[in-house]
């Protein structure tokens, strides 16, 4: 596999995460975190791209808060490459900012956008399906999104619906969908023409700009401008100065959306159906099934401890290192304990973590945030 | 309430109380934690007693490992009356012992035999309760039992069944009986004649040995030449050497069950009826709800931490000093948390905690026991 000269990721890892609370803090955010293997959710990202891109061609759009520990736990990036957000306005800013410095870069950039904090399964064909993507995103004013075949009727994702095949295996993309409610959802598993969106999109730097340009045109002039500061030394304060004034919009909502609905054909936006094993690890819960499902434990208990006495107990994720941990009689826990925190949930309400974190900025408890 | 110069307390301190862990080790046993109010167990035991007797009366029999820390805890006892056994060997030689020791001292002591970790409610009461009972035991070779009104078919218990009045408000002892299965403890409670033994006993110094000579005449004699060398520079030593070959009885077994039989007349076993509020704490359960019983708590949670985030959380008994705890969805749990060990049980299993000591003693995880 070839490193592609014209192929830029862009990582964004300016989420919070605030699902994986007490474990996840604001300076220490899901993707700062080794939740799946040695590496962190960050690392794992730059390091299942690198054999298709070099260190220098890799971008990192996240907050100040973050930006210190990324850039010590990826060393090998440059530095002035991971950027720090002033304050945060969703992915559309992100990502334009993204293009439009990498449009006066290489005007045949393609750009790769990526989560920082999801799990891949099969890192070679996760590969693949990219290298097939840059090549659609590079033979055009194309949009390639990649989309996961959808496995339940899951309630917290968007959904893509396509609509006949384009390139092979790529498929039209007809309409993006906001998240459904579980009777629709239920329907766009059953019909198989549906896609999760998995939040990595594969375009051209130029299709971008022109895109933001038309959907966006305010937002789009002042990124262009902050772009043109980059590299001098009125970068930091022109990007302080106008990114506040840059719509606080998704990329799918300001531009892939409306694209969408002109049609099929003159939207240019295609969906590759990714079948390399995905999970965004939503949760506690969701990071559990991921661990338990490769290798089931006894009884269904993952539990992170010195040591463990089990008596009755099943299906419980347990986090405490350096404990030992006694469970006896219960099911479907999720327990993890911090050095300043403990968070007793269940399996069925672990979504609902977020809404500590909430409570804890609402009081200024900054020091557990 | 005048103190009685004939009255010493004898406190039975040498329990481990596993169904504690992980807060109660082998050198931290639950008398010595303070689970009701700022006073530990022993301490308050200690502190209700006091107006009974001056603190030179007071004796504790404890082992090794708890000695140290007793001592500590109960600075104004003479510290020679803080009795460590070689090697446990139940309660009919620890009282035993006590008994030749005190006849020794003052031909008239009565003994008030005492566990070291239960709870009393209104301690004015105990009191009177047991100024009436030093009274029957002191008017003859009486053994007085404190019974406390059973309030449910607890199968965790000794019961004593009484027929007949004595004395004002005490009643004949007509009959000890094991713990007993769950349908004849329900009888038990419906008949209204039966009682929970409490462990607390009143007799006199002169009825105990006279018992023990009766009923234990090896123990006896081995516990006479151990008492006969207290306060010589042999007592160490011969108190080594002996006390392991007594033999390892309860005082129920060995003396008040065999006793008993004799018949409600000739066993001169009278039980006052102890209406003073009383609670064993056997287990993190019980102690949720005597806490929960004095000022119930929003939606039944007790919570020992820093601060605390309850959302559809139910019944739950958490302690985590010094965390922030968050509990959500969670109904009916116990958790416990200290620096190196983390109990996640419910208050139904609670019984069952002792078993994680069981597992740490078997695999010699000392430094967790």
């Amino acid at each position: 596999m070839a490193k592609n000269l014209n192929f830029y990721p862009v990582i964004l890892a300016g989420g919070r995460g605030t699902r994986f609370w007490p474990l996840s803090r604001k300076k220490r955010a899901k993707q700062l975190l080794a939740l799946d293997g040695k590496e962190t959710m960050i690392q794992q990202t730059v390091s299942r791209l690198l054999p298709l891109a070099p260190p220098k061609q890799f971008w990192i759009v996240t907050n100040g808060d973050l930006r210190p520990a990324i850039v010590k736990q990826l060393p090998k990036l440059p530095q002035e490459q991971v950027l720090a957000e002033p304050v945060g306005r969703n992915t559309a800013p992100a990502i334009g900012l993204a293009a439009f410095l990498l449009l006066r870069e290489n005007p045949e950039a393609v750009i790769g956008l990526f989560p920082s904090d999801h799990v891949i399964g099969d890192e070679k064909r996760y590969r693949e399906t990219l290298e097939r993507g840059v090549g659609i995103a590079a033979a055009g004013a194309n949009i390639v999104v990649l989309g996961i075949r959808p496995t339940r009727a899951e309630t917290g994702y968007g959904y893509i619906e396509t609509g006949g095949l384009f390139h092979g295996d790529a498929l039209r993309v007809r309409r993006f969908t906001e998240k459904p409610n579980a009777e629709r959802a239920a329907e766009f598993v059953a019909l198989g023409s549906y896609f999760w969106n998995s939040g990595m999109f594969l375009w051209s730097a130029q299709t971008l700009v022109g895109a933001l340009k038309e959907h966006l045109p305010k937002t789009a002039a002042l990124l262009e401008q902050i772009a043109e500061s980059y590299g001098t030394r009125k970068f930091a304060s022109t990007f302080k100065r106008l990114y506040g004034q840059c719509e606080n919009i998704s990329v799918d909502y300001a531009v892939l959306e409306p694209r969408s609905a002109k049609g099929e054909k003159a939207g240019n936006i295609y969906c590759l159906p990714a079948d390399f094993g995905w999970n965004d690890l939503g949760s506690w819960t969701a990071l559990h099934e991921h661990h338990t499902a490769k290798s089931p434990p006894p009884e269904g208990n993952l539990v992170v401890s010195s040591d463990v006495f089990l008596l009755n107990a099943r299906e419980n994720y347990i986090h405490a290192p350096g404990k030992f941990v006694a469970a006896i009689g219960v099911t479907d826990l999720v327990v993890v304990e911090t050095p300043d925190a403990l968070l007793i949930t269940t399996r069925q309400h672990a979504q609902d973590v977020g809404k500590v974190v909430k409570y804890l900025d609402e009081k200024k408890m900054n020091k557990l945030v």
